[in-house]
């Protein structure tokens, strides 16, 4: 029973169907009926004009997106815990050219006003110093906590106040839009642009980069090719992210891992380390429980010495979620 | 009837078929069980020890090969209508942080010792130049040619003896083995690493990057990483890889594109540019011939004024072969 | 007798004088009375409001003003034997993070608009090929030839109309000023920033870049910062250059090194493979005669076989200057 | 009264007087016979055999050095306070391509084995996460702290078990060896390489790289060039070097800067923040005592809202320091 990652799960039927429909030839790269109807569609998820760009990874996604906000000598404000400084490889180096990510505090690897003045306040306006050019934030975050609407229009705020550009790491933003229960273009803050999360809800292998602001598209597409990422047969990215859109599969899909995430968090109690707002939980378990857990077959990563994390996705089978619910009621 | 790339061309259906059997979940990354057989299959297809790692772009593969060779400071040797010089985007600047492109003309997008050596005997032994690290070719060519192996090998003892590092891109590598008819092994020359072209041979999505050298292997691997290049559903890249080498389905495919360009090749004469070895035809025709064979019904690229491209893919039907034939015989 | 190069040259009295009058403490970097009085001299040397950052070698200028013109996806259109393309060693593919060199041919190693022309009217604009973001000429070139007023200006109005920044590498500007008898401001075409070179001219180690567009400017101030070039005790750079620009010993320099190189040409007859208009001469000599110039003591470098080059500089003596012409007379 | 750095002092008349000798034309580059003296003046004083190079700045020689330990995907462990990290505007990005530095805590921005256990062993070994490959320390440290032998060399240790280079920033070498009383080699901690200042200590523009592998030097001289720090008149910068190492001026200026600051300290008593080990002292200040020292003319940075930084050089005078630590005792 897998509750190892919503990275690696199924593909949903729906995103298979339009593959295989894309099969017929056309043009290459992002040249093909597919490919030319993103920024349509998500223009209308988020109810006014976008620029939408498929790439593979979200790594890739985030890089691209901040490299078309922060110059080589510039830096990113983002959380200590954020996934382009933890998880990417170093990702943000690269694409940047070597830019800082600065590094910010914060429960939940939310960040607060506060704490993204506590990082950038202090620094001098000289040359010594390296200067903030973007913010970048999670939604839903690294510990499944999600910004609230107006949480995040605060940062955005600020974020334009300061001259910064503003992104949102969305890798489980489906998560998060159906946890707020909002507006999509409510969850974002006024971003310039988004990492739109798929591979995790649902599809294979296509993200899309959404830029509110079209003239950051546009460097982006350059980068995108110079950085190896677009595909000749684009058409098969385009066909997995507007199988998505279609009739909301990605809120469906959102919505039925964040209510087996619910489903567990129930039992919890206190063992919760954060509440449960999306589709992760962060549990304590003592290594003797883990090994209980494991032994009936329940798979998942350790947190720590004293935790573990349980990913739900789209397709988590609710035997299992009630399975795992009831062999931590049993502990 | 299509005969524009072979790049944007149908997806095979035994492709289709692995990659669907590899739905089910899997281990993240490169450590599901199919991602863990690239090694062992790519050994067998060349009958040595080999790393082999999957990525989406044949720029990614070729910049992420080369950046294993070569620093920031250095060069790499290729020919001036290379595709990593022409068609990359700047790739290779970007993964290798700069390093130099360094030209060499020669008949046919194909490199000679003589050319070569044109380059680097010139560059003076001081850090005012960019000393040359590596050297690049492709098999099959830019204009379709191929290298024979004892061409190639004399290549990749020259690198050797100057101390480059030697890399094939293969991009359309089936082709040329399919060509030359002869072991893979003995068509890269001793290269240190091959781009290992797939989805121009009715793969998706997947090329592999086959390290002769494990140690190189090892930095790919972070570099992948880096590049937002490591997908979390990896395996559905494997499923494609293994299903074009499983019974040499990327030789028969290769075959059947080699054959359709031969049979146009055979009504072409003079008008051929290029020898054909491999799957793309080089031919001249007026402004009004090429009107002509366009309102037939081809689809194709002008390639400057008087001359045309024709590509042929695995998938290029008979029907539309025998036409194109006929139709040049016709003008 | 030294003609090898003027960039090795000593240090003209005035700016020994300059710099011990600078040794007293000031405030560090360029936040010194010297460093903060640039500016201001430079816009009196080209009549309009300049900004003026000191560098300590020219390639390091060439670089940093380049990489505030084009980003790292870009290109920079060059004559191919620029200094930038042949003799920095790689910099600008560092400093400006992998932008390509686009390399135009051209007699004296000058640009005409048509060689940019052909060089750039090729490249299509879409992302597969590297558009071109910058033009960059030297003043005077690498085989000491000057653009006339109306030919740089047209180079210029070229980049403007075509969207490119505009670069000047003065390595040897004032040679070229010297030569063309004119403006300072009329050599450059109406460019966004020249590197104002001074070692080659009488200082120890001291170019300036000039930005025509303060905004230039200030991303260059950052990059010299981070490229490890804004030296503690910049006073001592800007003694020297203001040493330079007083009383416009940049000019006398520059003539005499020019007239020394004038009246070696005198003589030299067919032998010149170059115009001679700043202070260098290319000179054909077959081996053995420069074998019988070197037994005379005189030093200077092979260019190719049948060639040599000789360099004047501000302090040639004007007996050496008369003894190579005598001794190349009486070959 | 001059306390504000020893970044901007005056140079010392010994080193005007070397590079006033150097003015001879020689050969350019590092190619002179000054630069050529440099690599045994060095391993004269390290007792043993290393490769040297010049540089004008701390920061190009700390990154030139770190860039050729460490790769574009690797990091480098320094303190959260390290000059590179804190001050350099974020140089290390740019010549390391990205590289991350990792941040360690530690008292007096002095590394510990246990700090850099704490950075380095949660790291993965797996490519989502960035893996060190250098380590780097600061002798004397950002405040002022010097690495006992013992100490430093436990660092070195530490990283060579654990496969990291080794760099040591010695902005303030000198400083360091003179309070440790030591052998310079012993002061390093067996490094791969020494970033040893001479600006702080009483030269003009020149900093050494000191190699004790010399592969790594190789390397250096490439990336020196490319970074355009290869100064055409490079014998007046190791003109300042060897004045520097001629009956060891380095450590006579630094043990009058040390001694310059130890009487001050001996009247700060439970203001001092840190032991004062070298020429720095960090004082507990109140805004309004600061007030009354300025108004006597002392010259400092405030350091935070309650305290002062001040700076002894090479040539403080001693009436100025008398009169700081009278007035300091008088507050």
């Amino acid at each position: 029973m897998q509750f190892l990652s919503d990275n690696a799960a199924s593909v949903h039927p729906a995103v298979w169907e339009a593959m295989r429909a894309a099969d017929a030839p056309d043009s290459p790269y992002d040249t093909d009926a597919l490919s030319q109807r993103l920024d349509e569609a998500f223009s209308g998820v988020f109810g006014q004009e976008v620029a939408a760009l498929w790439v593979a990874t979200g790594t890739a996604a985030n890089c691209l997106a901040l490299a078309t906000m922060c110059p080589p000598h510039g830096g990113v404000v983002c959380h200590e815990e954020a996934h382009i400084e933890v998880d990417e490889g170093g990702a943000p180096g690269f694409y940047l050219h070597g830019a800082k990510l600065m590094l910010a505090a914060g429960e939940g690897a939310k960040l607060t006003p506060g704490a993204v003045h506590a990082v950038i306040d202090p620094i001098r306006d000289d040359v010594h110093q390296v200067q903030p050019h973007a913010l970048s934030v999670t939604q839903a975050s690294e510990y499944g906590r999600c910004y609230q609407p107006q949480e995040i229009a605060v940062l955005g705020a600020l974020a334009k106040q300061r001259g910064l550009h503003f992104h949102v790491d969305g890798a489980r933003f489906g998560n998060a839009v159906a946890f707020l229960d909002c507006a999509p273009i409510d969850a974002v803050g006024g971003a310039d642009a988004l990492s739109f999360g798929s591979i995790k809800n649902g599809a294979m292998s296509a993200e899309a980069i959404v830029f509110f602001d079209p003239a950051l598209a546009d460097v982006a597409r350059y980068r995108r090719k110079r950085a190896g990422h677009l595909q000749s047969k684009g058409r098969f990215l385009a066909a997995q992210l507007l199988a998505m859109l279609d009739g909301d599969l990605w809120l469906a899909n959102a919505r039925a891992a964040n209510a087996a995430a619910a489903e567990i968090a129930g039992v919890c109690g206190d063992r919760l380390m954060h509440p449960v707002e999306a589709n992760e939980l962060f549990v304590t378990l003592s290594p003797a429980e883990r090994e209980v857990l494991r032994l009936q077959g329940f798979a998942f990563y350790d947190w720590g010495d004293d935790a573990a994390r349980f990913v739900t996705a789209w397709n988590t089978r609710s035997e299992d979620v009630s399975a795992l619910a009831e062999a931590i009621s049993a502990l």
